[in-house]
């Protein structure tokens, strides 16, 4: 079948289990323009078709409530997306606990916030006055103005977000040990125990012996390889810092211009202001260079050579995870961990280039503005990609289909071509797959990637911030498994079904997360939230120092008197109304000789802060690896069954052959 | 062939490769008695046989710096006990470099002894009165009496300890990385690859499925069993426990008793007397402890009805590696951590029992008592082991001769067994070898253990503490590795040949042996030694706390006088001659308000302490995860050779089973 159309568009059936020496061919066809697509068609429209039934059955929104008919799945596109859909409701699942707990640390917070002694005497200070935030245009403040801040601060601050921290590192490794034994009971029930994912891949790789095999024959070379590899990435990386550094310094003079506002509301929320404005702007260029970065890191592994399928799928994906990781987390990081710690006191502010002075955290804390920082991400995030994922396909789909009706009208075309448009019922199977969009080419990087990185990283990675981190991913992944699933019916062409045994490169990100995730769950609380602090306060400070406590928040009483210090202002050439204003620090009086040094309650938090880390890693890591050692990575019966199943074969085999050969 | 003594002794000719069922019947025949041994024989001496080209080849000890000859062995002796040659020889080979660079630690240590700034103050303090260090009997004494202790403190405890810490940390993980390597290609060449450890046992677990196994169907009941097992161990781990407290105790009754000694050699040395017979107490304990042990892991192995060989020997190896793990390394944890810690301050010690004072630490550092505990029981042990296999074999084998030529000079014997014995070179081999001591039961595990619990634990785990245990550790290998193949080629009955394709549990305990000592290593340089003081004094508090440190020595003028703070001694009732005494704390001195109250110097120091820990764990652990990430499992060209094998495997098949068809 050929249209007279210049180009020959040849749509070759493939079936499902090609020959790999036609797949060589019509890969050669296609890469020398002769073929246009090659794809499997969708099964023609009808009840009883296996499309139907997943339409019916996985793909529409009314049951999003149902378990995915896995089977089903897999027997249409194959093992490996199957493996993708198994995961991806696997992890659905696992999100419900996360998010019930994650809900009832907020609740917890949102009913304890109004009786909490903290934002309570910060509210009540209006008497105390605090030294001001900006340089010139700003004047000292009285801290009972932060009253809101404050106790939003406290709604995501509190004892219960220890507790999250800890459940969470454990989810994840319960998740992750769980999720082998569920890889291992599917690959079982779809006959893959024996396959191995070289199988298909051979052919190709002794076929064509790229270049740089003969190179790496010895180990030093390959290892010196794969640094190569990493440091060919640092260009990109330093794109990203530079990004977050110019966010950074977009904060200093935002802060400057929005604390002088001439709009009073502005004025007084300057710190929402920043925070927000900051937020919005290193979103757009985290979106705008994931863009960019795509397009390089497609390049870049196609440079490498890799050998197999396979190989290019891992080498692309730790790529772009790599990327777009340290993309979305970097300014999280700067917010999470250095946000405020190098400001400086008044009177010795330290200045970015002499000019901007740094940052400084709220009276209330530092968590606050991690907070903001990840739920306007993460919404955005999932909400764009939602988006991209829906609109963006149907669009171009939408023009396109306008676009024939309307060539259709003009007249009835040259040939063949017309003719099938002609009636679109009559049209071959084929022929109406061909109007779709083609999977892209990355395969099910760009879905692993969007869960992986954006998601899992958010549930688990800062979790301590947002402890409704787990309940945002869980709704989005209740719309995604539909949508995905919507797409790979109705708007894509089958694509070429492929097996897998697992979920390749992706488990061991997963796990590299989940270490460390452990890691900055231990910073955030210990360096990032106040609670260290507080603690420290309750136990050795405060009026519970001695008796043993009653309740915790009344060991609390007098603990903001104690974190703020004092500075002199008519140190500075400009005297105002007030002698003395107040900051947040652990330093010495002015009066005290010398003035401004850390006092010892200074040194007695960062002391607690730093054993919080020691002893919350070790225990962390200590309770998964245990968790670990206790989940077995395969069921027992299915071990077992295994096992006989084998046993039985080698019973089997030589009596069949014997029969063979008496035949 | 049966002789008329009462029990039939009848030697079965076992053919290498056994069937399976005949193997099954002999270990029934075994079982009761019918049957007294079942041994392969050794191959009849003569010039050319293997049995004596292994002798020539691998068990003198002329040929100690040879290579093994692998191929050999396993020929001889079958897959299992090659690979345990094959790691021991790997990781002999890998002590080289780790005991090199120890050595030049401890020389460096040597060399900069005489002139370190903390032991010249020490030794010149003759004015300095120290507290005394124990309730009735001791006197204030000088400082300057502990010079020798102070010299050999310095040798152990400087700089190059926390690069030897870091470098054996490394040095663990490319061990175990490139063993995997070498693994690899061992299995290829000796055809194991697809061979699988449950193949040679699937036959045992189907024919008689133990009692357990019902009951264990689902996860929770196979994690809750294996709860239970590690619980069971707990009277045995408490045992230890009780062991080590006895030691404790002992030590402080000791201390008193040595610091009151008539004899004044013994008077005035009595911290080494002390830590001495501390020791070799503790060493006697631990061996007898081991001894009763082995019969319960045994028992308690055999209770849980392990279903296949490799089982039973994993759960042994487990459970007698916990337990020697928990014995040998108890007492040495105790000094590293607990000793002096918890001593509290003169006029306010805490006391044990409300009897003994708790131990102090030298003044010099606490990190001595550690090096000596270290050295004494890795010296004897090691000489322990050695004479416990070469000599414990040979005695009863000698004094069996003996008794043997005895019975047969009394009377000509009744019958075939007197026959053999006239004229020994003309007896068949398997009569030869009956004369041989059988291989222990639990097969190689007791050689794995020696090597992995005290070697590989004490080069690794405290070697910040003691640079010289990779160098013992080498020499003790050396001869370990002729003596073990003296006794496998001539002491021992030869044992039944087994396939491994890899050293099974253990590999996964040297991995956690390799985490464990990061963490060991980073709390015996934060808090054992004296690095951190030193160090923090001479930045913060020292000469060169403002300009820039020409010579760290230098720095530390003062050290001494600072990490000593001071006591009233009119405080207690018995007056002496000094009023003031100084001991090793950082406390404000009597007369500031409140007294004994812990010093800024003190936060300091401890801040420092544990910011150490952490940036030491991160950074080595990251370095270990990043060299394992770089150093490929199996070598590229050994992976490409296999590839290329199955891919001509695949080809080969169809053609070959077409010309079957042919014919």
């Amino acid at each position: 079948f050929f249209s007279n159309s210049t180009r020959s568009r040849i749509v070759h059936h493939v079936l499902q289990r090609t020959n790999p020496e036609l797949g060589t061919c019509i890969n050669r066809l296609l890469g020398n323009n002769t073929y246009e697509a090659a794809f499997p068609p969708h099964e023609t429209h009808g009840a009883q078709n296996q499309r139907h039934l997943l339409y019916e059955r996985w793909a529409r929104w009314g049951i999003w409530y149902k378990y995915q008919p896995l089977d089903l799945i897999r027997r249409y596109f194959g093992e490996k997306i199957g493996l993708y859909f198994a995961w991806l409701g696997w992890y659905t699942g696992m999100l419900i606990p996360a998010a019930l707990v994650g809900v009832f640390v907020f609740l917890y917070g949102l009913f304890t916030m109004d009786s909490s002694q903290v934002s309570k005497e910060i509210c009540e200070a209006n008497t105390t006055i605090m030294c001001p935030m900006c340089e010139e245009s700003c004047k000292p403040w009285t801290l009972s103005d932060s009253c809101v801040f404050a106790k939003v601060t406290r709604l995501f601050d509190n004892g219960g977000t220890v507790f999250f921290a800890i459940f969470m590192a454990i989810w994840a490794t319960v998740f992750l040990e769980f999720w082998k034994r569920r890889r291992a009971e599917l690959t079982y029930d779809w006959d893959l125990i024996d396959w191995e994912e070289e199988e298909r891949d051979i052919t190709r790789s002794v076929m064509s012996p790229p270049a740089g095999q003969r190179m790496s024959q010895f180990f030093i070379v390959s290892s010196v390889f794969k640094l190569c590899r990493l440091t060919i990435s640092s260009p990109q990386i330093s794109l990203v810092l530079t990004a977050v550094f110019a966010v950074v310094v977009f904060r200093l003079i935002a802060m400057e211009k929005f604390a002088s506002f001439n709009w009073d509301f502005i004025q007084k929320n300057w710190q929402f202001a920043t925070s927000g404005t900051g937020v919005c702007i290193n979103f757009m260029m985290i979106m705008s260079l994931n863009v960019v970065y795509e397009k390089v890191a497609y390049l870049l592994t196609n440079l490498e050579h890799p050998r197999t399928e396979s190989e290019w799928e891992n080498s692309f994906a730790l790529k772009m995870f790599l990327f777009q990781f340290v993309n979305l987390n970097s300014s999280t990081f700067y917010i999470a961990f250095f946000l405020g710690r190098f400001a400086g006191r008044p009177g010795k502010y330290n200045k970015l280039f002499n000019r901007w002075r740094l940052e400084e955290c709220h009276p209330s804390g530092c968590l606050i503005d991690l907070c903001l920082q990840m739920g306007v991400i993460m919404f955005f995030k999932q909400i764009w990609n939602n988006f991209m994922e829906l609109g963006y396909p149907i669009i171009p789909s939408l023009l396109q289909n306008w676009w024939s009706r309307r060539k259709m009208k003009k007249g009835g075309g040259g040939g063949g071509g017309g003719q099938n448009v002609e009636n679109k019922t009559q049209l071959p199977q084929w022929d109406k797959d061909w109007n779709l969009q083609p999977m892209n080419a990355h395969g099910l990087v760009d879905e692993y990637l969007e869960m992986v990185v954006l998601q899992f990283g958010f549930t688990t990675i800062f979790v301590a911030a947002f402890p409704l981190a787990p309940l945002l991913a869980l709704l989005n992944n209740i719309i995604e498994i539909r949508l995905d699933a919507y797409k790979f019916v109705t708007q894509w062409r089958r694509p070429m079904p492929a097996r897998a045994t697992d979920i390749g490169i992706w488990h061991g990100i997963l796990e590299g997360i989940g270490v460390l995730a452990v890691i900055t769950n231990a910073f955030v609380i210990a360096i990032t939230s106040d609670y260290i602090p507080r603690f420290v306060y309750a136990f050795k400070y405060g009026p519970c120092a001695d008796k043993r406590p009653r309740h915790t928040d009344e060991c609390l009483k007098g603990y903001m008197n104690s974190s703020l210090s004092v500075f002199d202002m008519w140190e500075l050439k400009n005297s105002s109304e007030f002698r003395y204003c107040r900051y947040r620090d652990y330093r010495a009086s002015p009066w005290s000789t010398p003035p401004y040094e850390f006092t010892l309650q200074f040194w007695h938090v960062l002391a607690a802060r730093l054993a919080f880390i020691i002893v919350f890693e070790h225990l962390v890591f200590g309770i998964k690896s245990f968790i670990a050692y206790l989940i077995p990575d395969m069921p027992k019966d299915l071990c077992d069954r295994m096992r006989r199943e084998k046993y039985l074969m080698q019973e089997m085999i030589p009596q069949l052959s014997n029969r063979a050969l008496s035949l």
